[in-house]
């Protein structure tokens, strides 16, 4: 594709961050460390939708991003507006002129479009000038919680309807003009086959799909009116919405245009049900069309479906091909926010020695990993078998260690032997030049069916999926344990240091 | 504001739609019938939330997308790649043509931003060629969709949260970029005082907030020296984050700065709480503050809050004044689409007569409302009373006439006497000209207020509001009913036609 923002966006999106990282931008410049060298993160923290897996996307978007991160003329104007509780201008013009000559400089590590990933997983790895990782913040999580999110949501609902396909048809209910664009690219990756989205056939090159809605139906007489009008100006590209009035009453009249089609040479291509019982409908739809010589006719299917609903209406034996999936998919209507979080976890002091950061909250969920993190993933021939969080500077004599789930220290397994594994993020830019060369869609798309098929079924499916093993290296699990210790001695003196070690 | 999508959007916008509004229209333009006036409305089924209210907004920005609407030759030829089942091009080139000299010329009637809306009464209303009305519905409702969904959500927020002040902080968790931009101003209509999100103060001017966040203590080697950097740097922006490690030491330690900055002539501004137990912990924190002598100091709270989560720690005696809400606001996460519609009702024939149109459905709250259609708002001194739902072809005497809801024909009821009235659309564009003088968006919050203020405290509660009167005028009804007999005749025949009607 053409960069997306650069095609789309006019304006700089550089203030596209929480003022908050401003202030902070700001204030490691007074204090004179904001190009102290330091490690970020991004993660999250629990799959969405009970999922057993979540799918990574949105990577190149976020480097479309970072490739126009600068501030522009505009951008440092509007700063200037800014006045402090005293009404006073907030930020010094010394520092405006520090934000005008910044220009990128930090390394990303980043996880591949298209890989299932695990909670805790560093998703990105951005280390370089205190200052620029700060503002970074807030839009890397902006693009990757959303395209992650919906990109996992496809993919579970196309797991469920294959080998039927599915269509993406949300932008009418998407959460603004980019939650339906981008929604459109995480679920095409997520395996949808096309998009009802025609700007995002244009942006990404996403097939587009579409025939016609009530409105044509009830801009003419009659409905058999209308089907023939529309087969007269599209007979390569006909399917019949038939529940305008009556469902079945409709496949009846698309029958008898099939049958006029025929005799031009032309093949209906099948009907689409909106409403109603689509299990009853669609199998009575079915017979209809078979008897009527069109067994080749498809039958599509819309109205809220999701993957529960798909995986029900399949139960109940429903004769449908084709699943126009719209609101449910592009909301992520059951959990429509991933909460991928963005965490400092090492700084270099003063004298270029790498400090350790944990953040402790309490909710254990919520404390941070300390360190320079890479994820480890440890295959067979045919499956992905664990995953293992690590520290690079404390990477020896990984592949036999023993990896701790970092909310329940009582799951913890040994990595099996024999094992091939693989570092799962890559490098991405080097001093802020990207190094990393873009797969195309397809092949993102490609690689999302190929790490599917190399999860185990069971983590796989929709409900109540199995674990993954996915944790921390043992030393790593030590030292954050220690970390924590360490900030609530206070605690421990008062009350006795519990022993959490975990023996080989 | 300027123009947002010309601010912000480069790229035209008129293809974000779905395809079938193009294939539609390439019907439309072969059947001979493009031109043909017709009216659509935009409405909804069901207000979100379980609320008894929906904040009607986003017209500006749809007036913005109108304004823009026109296929630039990037457009046309991205049109000429497309397909069809042949693998030949589905679009001639005169209809290529037709788009490229097309330009807006509808009427469009709306009701204004800050407006409390309820179901079914058309938002908007579009009339003019059938292939231009066709082609606007699915921007039309991307943008009032979720405009309207985050505006009634923020409303909701607020109203609990009153008089403490509510901020938006979900830039990170929007679903997209414009998920976030749109949210921003959305959540400001609804009653916010202020967003997290910088571009959205840039691009529409609404107060941005913001001083630290976790990283920025992590960045320093204690707490305590990460306060009084960040005190140095922005002495008169100080709202101290003090749950990185335990929150109640935290908050010693800030008062440690307020000490400090009282002795340089300055005052801290107050706390943060992000985690744990926020009942609990602002009470202690509130009473460490006064006993300090710092009673003006604010306590800010933040952590996945919405609505309930707020009444609830209100309830539980919380001293917080200042509400960061985030995630479950911008996604609006309890149902993250309004699902409103966007019906044809009527098509004037090619002899120049009005013929209403229906949509019937094996759902009866998918039978759509036929006719040209207002809303009349009756209200006393006080109080709004009740909507009406009406046919400006049909208008005569309305004062004095019933209302039946359009779900429930048990559910009627008679406009009190001596109400005053005023109706809901007004209009926007005459023949593709703007004729409507747009407020600006605090005037837009403003109204949100003397809405609000104006539905009756039954209406306006979280759990289980009161049913607002808002319904079909009685002839409007009656009509629809007798269409809908119309179109299930044979039904009827088989069955006997049941008497539904409602005397006055």
């Amino acid at each position: 594709m053409n960069s997306f923002f650069q095609t789309v966006y006019k304006s700089s999106l550089t203030l596209l961050t929480d003022f908050y990282q401003l202030t902070m931008a700001y204030g490691y410049w007074k204090s004179g460390i904001s190009e102290r060298e330091s490690v970020f993160h991004l993660y999250f923290r629990k799959n969405p939708f009970n999922s057993g897996f979540t799918l990574n996307s949105g990577l190149e978007l976020a480097i479309d991003y970072l490739n126009q991160f600068r501030f522009t003329d505009d951008d440092l104007a509007y700063l200037r507006t800014i006045k402090g509780a005293d009404d006073l201008v907030l930020f010094e013009e010394e520092f405006i002129t520090y934000l005008k000559n910044m220009s990128f400089s930090c390394n990303v590590d980043a996880i591949p479009e298209g890989t299932v990933v695990f909670p805790y997983e560093p998703l990105l790895r951005i280390s370089g000038p205190l200052l620029q990782c700060q503002l970074l913040e807030t839009p890397l999580l902006n693009i990757i919680n959303f395209h992650s999110l919906i990109s996992t949501k496809a993919a579970r609902v196309v797991s469920v309807a294959g080998p039927s396909q599915v269509l993406e048809f949300g932008l009418r209910r998407a959460q603004g003009v980019d939650g339906g664009l981008s929604a459109s690219r995480a679920a095409f990756i997520g395996g949808c086959v096309a998009t009802s989205n025609t700007l995002a056939g244009k942006i990404f090159g996403i097939p587009v799909r579409g025939t016609h809605s009530h409105s044509w139906v009830m801009a003419f007489d009659s409905e058999i009116e209308s089907f023939f009008a529309f087969a007269r100006a599209m007979p390569n590209n006909t399917i019949f919405l038939v529940d305008t009035y009556n469902s079945l009453e409709g496949v009846k009249k698309a029958i008898e245009v099939a049958n006029w089609l025929k005799t031009q040479g032309k093949k209906m291509g099948g009907i689409r049900l909106d409403s109603g019982d689509l299990a009853y409908l669609s199998i009575e739809a079915r017979k209809l069309l078979d008897k009527a010589g069109y067994p080749d006719a498809v039958i599509v299917a819309s109205n809220d479906l999701d993957e529960n609903v798909i995986a029900s209406l399949k139960e109940q034996g429903a004769q449908i091909a084709v699943w126009g999936v719209g609101t449910q998919l592009v909301t992520a209507f059951d959990q429509p926010a991933l909460g991928a979080v963005y965490k400092i976890s090492a700084i270099k002091s003063s004298t270029g020695i790498w400090e350790h950061r944990i953040k402790l909250s309490e909710q254990s969920m919520k404390i941070s990993t300390p360190g320079i993190l890479q994820v480890r993933r440890f295959f067979n021939k045919s499956l992905f078998e664990a995953d293992m969080i690590y520290d690079i500077l404390n990477s020896d004599k990984l592949k036999s260690s023993m990896i701790i789930d970092p909310e329940d220290f009582t799951r913890f397994c040994k990595i099996p032997k024999n094992c091939d594994y693989e570092d799962l993020l890559v490098p991405v830019y080097r001093d802020g030049k990207l190094v990393y060369s873009l797969p195309k869609l397809s092949e993102i798309r490609e690689r999302t069916f190929i790490q599917l098929r190399r999860l185990h079924a069971s983590i796989r499916r929709l409900m109540n999926p199995h674990h993954y093993p996915a944790g921390l290296e043992k030393k790593l699990h030590d030292y954050k344990l220690n970390l924590i210790y360490k900030f609530k001695k206070k605690d421990l003196i008062d009350q006795g240091t519990p022993d959490l070690s975990i023996d080989m």
